[in-house]
């Protein structure tokens, strides 16, 4: 099979750099242009020094896409600039993966409402499958255009999507609280972002407003055959990489252990990239892979399941979820390029 | 005024030692003993480098306070240990502070329940004052044996009490999710807190088990006015110390960011350590000092309040409070000896 | 004594905020004035929350040190801007302590070389004073003009005079390795201290070019009794604050251990601030105190002499010396308001 | 060609682990092995849950080495087990790569003075051969019992190595002041290793005294052909892993940057793993990685060359130079299952 010719568009933040990171592992691609507009020129392993020696590519411009054949391009962009890219350039001369928030939520409206902006491309937003291959790779197969999920979304479904599937917990009654690493808020600097200000330090931040809370609730609500609403709270941990989320449900009649079990089993057990673990889950034991461990439990003094999730937001709560959307959109095995162990310690 | 005598009682642990560094600074007291069984003979600055030049004593074994004239001795012990102490020393020739976990549930049964062993001193368990001077600053200034409250519960119980002693939220939908930094655990190494276990990672433990949980249950039913029900979920944070608690509570009816912040303000304006924010608070903002940061905010969509607090859990949240609590029993100003500003950045 | 009024010019700094932490403890001396050109009208509280319910002052624009009667001013201004503001307002209405690196050269040709701008007051920097009190007291006493040492210099300066002065070891072969939290990079955020670039991560930076460099050489020059050469190489800590000096000399004849701790308890001993240590010194064990650790020992192995030195370099690396000063020019007990213990751990 | 079979004889410390994550991407090994002693009977996963659903193998006591047939065996012990097991089982059966200090000094009389003890298998460490395999790969080829260099030596002979061989400074006069991560102290707990003493803080060690000393003066001299002396100082990283080394020559006449990049290109331009950088090399550009990152620099005003590098110290400091040389003792492409990228941030 001839390798798959992709391009990353937008290669100077955290998600460039993690798709870069992943792509020179992956048999079955080659690499036909990486982009960067502010560092257009420049070679990849200046800009990123931990490439020297691997990747001697230069950086072009996003308009380089129109004079290369591509099959797949990743969108490695800000919100905004990705529905632009594709106003542009369309979704037919080559399929889109698109990383940002700006085909996520499916309806313009809905868009609108929590972006605060009017959709440039909404016809295309209409068409995107959210790319969650656990629970949607059928609809990802056949797409020309993936919005791949956040990385709260991610943790925050893969830990309750069985749940509400089954109809064990009340659809209103859902706690999410949500930790996540710094590189979660990219790669430009700002005064929250400073080290002095962050080691050391730990705090909540977008009480009710972040707008990963409508993404997450399209998609339980889908699990759950009607409306879900989530109280979900971001805090931001004192780490690169890695996300926690701890979720909390009301159950609806009794429950036990086991047949929680049994419902994670039934979603995750033919998984490659889910693994249900019998303890709470930590973020180092998925730094750098595309796991994401999950653990439920059911307190019988409160009647409340909690629901653990962990992943490492650079790789399955970005670069390697968009990874493994190529695998399922090109008929690839689907780990490839995304077997390498969690680095831990 | 005669300077108070003051014992500390195991001051080679983290709590001890914070005892040391906010008794350096306090007018009004004079440190007559301090012991450590592991370390007797050696001085305080061979053990811990930060107090050289500053305190010249030798740590004495614990017997020693029947040598000595005292007017009230800190336990900073091990579970277990201090009602140990109790029940040999008593509380009549001094009053007695005690930082581990021994006095708080107030009743044998309920102790034995959580902590899995018989009491060996419950008629001054029943005696015992929780010590938290914000609501029970009354009881505690007449007290002999004040039972110091653990970090998590002081967090909790300032973000939580003054909702749930005005009635505005259901009392079986509490959701705690609580944040630690690893001082929290305590001196002793263990694999769980080797640097290279916390480093870049975190995680939740304890689920559904803590027994900081009866505890935050009773004071809050003492505001509730009835059995309250909380799902308290401990989390490590890699910080050295710091907690933040994020607190989730349904509300009874209608309600508005103006009634809550009335509703605190009426708590705890008048509070010299309980400071109500406008924004989320952070850890760091009162590392070092005897300040608990408060926010609570309503979230309209979802009909939940959210209540924060943080603290720093070796001050407000162990020693701090601890003088905090010598203060009000010995009719001394509350902020004596805990001016300090936070230590940020 | 009536209170000495103080004012801090240029408070959105760390410098600014440290000094802000400690004069809120210091007797004798009374707040007047608080600036800061950006953020002048706000609370100091709202800029720096750690300070809520303590400082309740607006910060004003520097031009109000004409309007208001002050007795000393702290300069915590960015290098270049301290000058100008001596050009302006001179030394005559208030002394003043610049904690910036404008006034420490002592003459403007060396100032151009290293700084690569001509300088705004060279009659001010020739009568400037080098305020470090453990060698230069007696100058400091009454100065108008104090320029407060580096944070590097400080460290490497106390680590190494008592050695030269000695006669102890060759003044061309001196490598000094030093090591700081990233607060001494100071409050702007800049890729370099994006939180992700230095989590997990250390390097060496300015090799050979660092303007600290001189202003080590010229006080050691002045211990020696002839030139200094010193190989100065700083590297960036994943910490907030602290410094660490690594100095290696090369000694002239045989040495023992009893003899380097001779001269330096000589050098030490009623000082203070600086503790003598049996062992290396760690960063920990002086955080937020005033305290400069030393360490210093012998290898017979290589005829080489170790002296290692800890510091806060927001305490005295910056504030806390500024406030030390402020102390001998104003005829105060040296460690008045900077008495508190080390945040450890 | 078929597998290797291979061994990893104690799994439960950080070396082991690392084996194992390397060895599970590598292509033309079969892993027939894993001990610990004190994990026998548990499955790899349970104790280093990272792996959950990559290695189902179970840990094995090491006697088993006797019931398989094995070409290599990684030696991933404490020092002084080493040569135990050697002693014991030889290396005729299978060829071994040793991970501790026990065969690194060549010569019993040499153990014994750094190490304080009698070397259990002197005529193995006569025949073994130090694994640093740009500079010794021809001799690595054939030995039956190569010693993996400690992390230290690694980064310091790479850093230095070249300038001494070329004569281009003096041999007495060397600096070497080494920074590592935590996961160098090895996997148990301990007060020096326990979070909260670490975190935040940093400072030297071993002062004149560290074992790895006489590995590097070994190494050096066979590059200078004469003995050589190095002032080698450790200090502890408040990092996971990674080493940086900032060694300080002096220059023995006048000597430009270009031909110090000669003489480093020359050593290293072939060399798939030591990539010479153009400025200071950061720890966390090599994480995870086998790279090491070297820059040297000239500093005109001192006659000092500056001559840093970097490395992970589990990776090209440990287990990934271990498996380097498994690839070139067994004639494989040497970056066989050694390509992966640092993972940055």
């Amino acid at each position: 099979m001839p390798d798959i010719r992709v391009g990353i568009v937008g290669a100077s933040g955290y998600t460039g750099v993690e798709l870069l990171r992943l792509l020179l592992r992956h048999r079955g691609v080659s690499l036909e242009l990486v982009t960067s507009e502010s560092h257009a020129g420049r070679r990849v392993s200046d800009l990123h020094p931990q490439f020297k020696g691997m990747i001697d590519a230069k950086l072009e411009p996003a308009a380089a896409v129109a004079t290369r054949k591509l099959d797949l391009v990743f969108l490695a962009l800000p919100h905004g600039a990705s529905m632009d890219f594709v106003a542009r350039h369309g979704t037919r001369r080559f399929r889109v993966v698109d990383l940002s928030g700006d085909f996520r939520l499916g309806d313009p409206q809905r868009y609108r409402r929590w972006y605060k902006r009017t959709h440039a491309a909404p016809e295309a937003l209409e068409r995107a499958v959210f790319g969650l291959p656990e629970f949607f790779r059928d609809m990802i197969r056949g797409a020309d255009l993936v919005a791949n999920p956040g990385c709260y979304p991610t943790a925050s479904i893969l830990a309750l999507y069985p749940l509400l599937r089954a109809g064990l917990v009340e659809t209103n009654d859902l706690v999410i609280d949500a930790k996540s690493g710094v590189t979660g808020a990219g790669a430009s600097p700002s005064g929250a972002t400073h080290f002095p200000s962050v080691f050391g330090n730990f705090s909540a931040y977008g009480l009710g407003t972040h707008r990963h809370t409508p993404e997450i609730e399209d998609v339980l609500a889908r699990a759950a055959g009607g409306p879900v609403t989530v109280q979900f709270t971001p805090h931001l941990l004192p780490i690169d990489r890695g996300i926690l989320v701890t979720a909390y449900a009301r159950a609806r009649g009794n429950l036990t252990r086991e047949r929680l079990h049994e419902v994670y089993a039934g979603a995750y057990h033919t998984e490659r990239f889910v693994r249900q673990l019998e303890k709470p889950p930590r973020v180092k034991d998925v730094r750098g892979s595309n796991f994401c461990d999950v653990h439920v439990t059911w307190d019988r003094r409160t009647k409340r399941v909690l629901a653990l999730a962990a992943l490492d937001n650079l790789v399955k709560g970005a670069a390697g979820q968009a990874v493994q959307n190529l695998n399922v959109m090109c008929g690839l095995l689907e780990q490839t390029g995304l077997e390498q162990a969690p680095l831990s310690p």
